[in-house]
């Protein structure tokens, strides 16, 4: 079985240093009030890309040979990890080829194109995006990145925990609780490695929409649980059917459990995360502030972690969640 | 004539240590091709209660007696350096009462009855906040904390300026160029003096909104100029009739220009902001990157710091701002 470990997430931060944003941890009154417990706030919407996708894919990149480089990239993605690689791609002088649904919201596509990818969009329900990106690959010789089963990815989302952790114990405090959202897994799975390797007493849970929550339930029962399908999210980012084959294993190990959140509670985590902190949130990037808004954790009176994963969200969307 | 000095900041950042926050600065290549020149922004927003304004009102408290801090504070402000004065008082046990416009935005008066000061709402048309302050202080024994014409509100805004030039310099980069907003000056006189001692070669600018440029000429004049009234404006926390007393001789002496922007130009700085940065930024604290973005300085392919300086701003105006 591949296990992340601390070293693979420390090499992945001392490969990138200069080239990530290292964000601050945020802490707010208000947000500690209307939590009732000590919130300590990753705000991944301030690194580069508009999301923590930037690290991971930044990690992959860099070990890429000349050879590989100068065949390109290809990956697909609804948004997020498509607007890193494109960006990643674009600074090292790499062609890219991203293939993204044609539903995805306006601000990801263009986010994508603007970075200088090539995009392909396809029909959700009609074609398949790893069909569509394997013909790529073979056509052209393009090296695949995917967005979470691989260890280099696994290692380069893990650099946030990592400055979590690091920055948490620098400041003299201990970590109760650390949440981070989950699609694949790996940012979940990079981030748990490096904070029950600084702080095994750190309890690790992962938030998902309702009706996502293929992890929680996967991490209940044991073995790796395929959402049902046929229900709406506003968290786009959020949608895989299942837990990665890589991610899982390491999720299982490491992380106390799962919990879910409903739009509502998604709606209202962005309204303080608006109000408190002035930042943009994209919906599926504060699962886990809505997670300890709504007491899905029992975090009262505890110092609590959570990882902000991304901003990249249309204005009309924006403007609805937080009541405009 | 009054002359603040970079002694005076520095003096109020080692005061300060640890109670504030020293926000990063943050670059964005989307920014720079925006603006074509190379943009380092200052998010002031995340400052605590989201304005640089708790720097100033941080500094004078914090020199307060214990016989004044009996008597509580009174200040007067149309929202952010209520909201600060508020927050402050609070930290300190001090009752503070702050004398607002009726028609203040919402996100502001609520802001600053939720950090427990009394709001003392008037009719900006009908009544004098400055007589009403007064008042209040001459009824209570209240220490009256002014929004800038006040040596250590000038110092403690500095600060500001003062993390932007230490920043920029510790990167072993220059500057050529910073902008700040004003309304009555106090971060720009605070901010230029800091920035001036560190970096005399740095050419500092105002921006103002167009009908409230009231700085720019007087700047251009040589003497105090008033703003004609009769016109309106997004950025409501710019509106000071004329520059302050103690400010406008430092700004005079210091600064290289002021520029105005209209509201059009406002609205597209905040989109920017909001596409490329993922912050939350009030129209009146957007003004200097409006002003490079509009072309309004000589800043093409040159390095420039913009400080915006506050984000509270009312979800609905926000998202027509933001073409929501």
């Amino acid at each position: 079985m591949f296990a992340a470990t601390i070293a693979d997430v420390e090499a992945a931060a001392g490969r990138l240093a200069g080239q990530l944003i290292h964000t601050p941890l945020l802490e707010s009154p208000l947000v500690n009030a209307a939590c009732g417990a000590r919130v300590l706030v990753k705000p991944e919407m301030l690194q580069h890309t508009g999301s923590f996708k930037f690290r991971g894919a930044s990690n992959r990149v860099a070990l890429m040979t000349p050879q590989e480089r100068a065949c390109g990239i290809v990956a697909w993605s609804s948004g997020n990890h498509a607007q890193a690689v494109a960006a990643v791609a674009a600074r090292h002088g790499i062609p890219a080829t991203i293939v993204m649904p044609a539903d995805a919201p306006r601000a990801k596509v263009e986010g994508t194109r603007r970075y200088g990818a090539t995009v392909r969009l396809y029909d959700r329900l009609a074609e398949s995006r790893e069909e569509i990106g394997a013909d790529i690959a073979l056509k052209t010789g393009a090296v695949i990145i995917p967005p979470y089963d691989d260890p280099h990815i696994i290692a380069g989302q893990g650099t946030a925990g990592l400055e979590v952790i690091e920055d948490v114990l620098a400041g003299g405090d201990s970590l109760d609780m650390a949440i981070l959202g989950s699609s694949g897994g790996g940012l979940l799975a990079g981030s748990a490695t490096a904070i029950k390797a600084r702080s095994p007493q750190t309890q690790v849970f992962s938030s998902e929409p309702a009706g996502f929550d293929d992890l929680a339930r996967s991490l209940a029962s044991g073995v790796p649980e395929r959402n049902a399908g046929g229900v709406a999210t506003l968290c786009d980012a959020l949608m895989a059917p299942t837990p990665g084959a890589l991610t899982f294993p390491i999720n299982r190990t490491l992380l106390a459990g799962g919990v879910a959140v409903t739009d509502e509670e998604v709606k209202a985590a962005m309204r303080l995360v608006y109000d408190a902190l002035k930042l943009v949130v994209e919906p599926g990037g504060v699962t886990p502030l809505a997670a300890v808004l709504a007491g899905k954790v029992d975090a009262k009176g505890r110092t609590v972690a959570v990882v902000l994963s991304g901003g990249n969200v249309d204005p009309t969307t924006f403007a609805a969640c937080i009541g405009a």
